[in-house]
């Protein structure tokens, strides 16, 4: 009886591989055959699922994107600013995912189907940030947390020495603090992460 | 006799039309044939200046950073949000140069003569930003406002349809507002760009 392969599981071991090998090498240095070799799949099992390198960067961003949502679904009684900055690259799992993260920046701009992705997850996720803000400015709010997420956390991610998780927190908190401060923030277990 | 070449000035041309290229079809797609095609030099010429696309990357990244410091130098008498917003993609010009920086970030983690440049550019813009700002905490307050323009000038430029300038502009004086509200604003003379 051949073995039975499970492809969600596949697909999701080869996104874990490109994560990897994206974050170690950049976009430019990621080979599919090293990405098969790293997930132990054969080239001929990672091209059926995946017909070039931008088909693999897309599975490692939705990879990424997916755990991030998770996360900002996660409910718990941190102040709101602390939650906020778990998205930014504060641990090697997070540093590793923000390397793929602006790797794929890098080609968004030039690759309509990337691109989109981008603008799927950034709508799902300002939205479900505004929805726990409230209030009538609530989506520009959730736009500047976004902004200061990606500001912060780009930096971080070139500067890795310069700005270590504390620093990245306290620039987080000052750019933060007077936009949220007044602002009901709603019960976390409203935080709806699904796609409107 | 032969033709007498000015290597400033052709060094400069090449560094141009990197600029387009990178700006038309991102880093991946740019070719050094097509560079030198579009600077109007053999490629021969070329390879004689820059080495590899990382050489021609930087020397794109280099014209970018000159401009952005020659504009930030400029004495005018505008609110300081609006000479910051200057730095957004807010028109075409901006908009290629900023396709160009991000394309450069997704190098830049992986290329130890990148990241140099990227550290060495916002080190000498955040200097003269928190030089201008003044006061204690000014130095935070410069690391923000460089935060919250990259962080509006990445999404900006990955989902351009969403963001036209007025909207840019809007959400960067929401998030720099509170914190430059009773700043003093030195003098703009005082605006020093040069590297300390």
């Amino acid at each position: 009886m051949p073995k039975r392969v499970d492809p969600d599981e596949r697909r999701a071991r080869i996104a874990d591989a490109a994560i990897e090998s994206i974050a170690a090498d950049g976009l430019d240095g990621t080979k599919l055959a090293r990405i098969s070799r790293r997930a132990g799949v054969t080239t001929g099992a990672l091209t059926h699922y995946f017909e070039d390198k931008d088909a693999v960067l897309l599975a490692a961003l939705e990879a990424v994107c997916e755990r991030l949502m998770a996360k900002a679904a996660e409910v718990d009684a941190r102040p709101a600013i602390e939650q906020l900055a778990d998205a930014l690259p504060v641990d090697e799992q997070s540093a590793k995912e923000w390397r793929v993260w602006i790797a794929f920046w890098g080609r968004a701009a030039f690759v309509p189907a990337l691109a989109r992705v981008h603008r799927d997850y950034y709508r799902r996720i300002e939205a479900a940030l505004a929805a726990k803000i409230g209030g009538e400015n609530a989506a520009d709010i959730a736009a500047a947390i976004m902004a200061a997420v990606d500001g912060i956390g780009s930096r971080a991610t070139l500067e890795p020495e310069l700005w270590p998780p504390a620093r990245q927190r306290a620039l987080l908190t000052l750019m933060l603090k007077p936009l949220l401060e007044g602002k009901a923030i709603h019960d976390p277990t409203e935080f709806d992460t699904s796609i409107a």
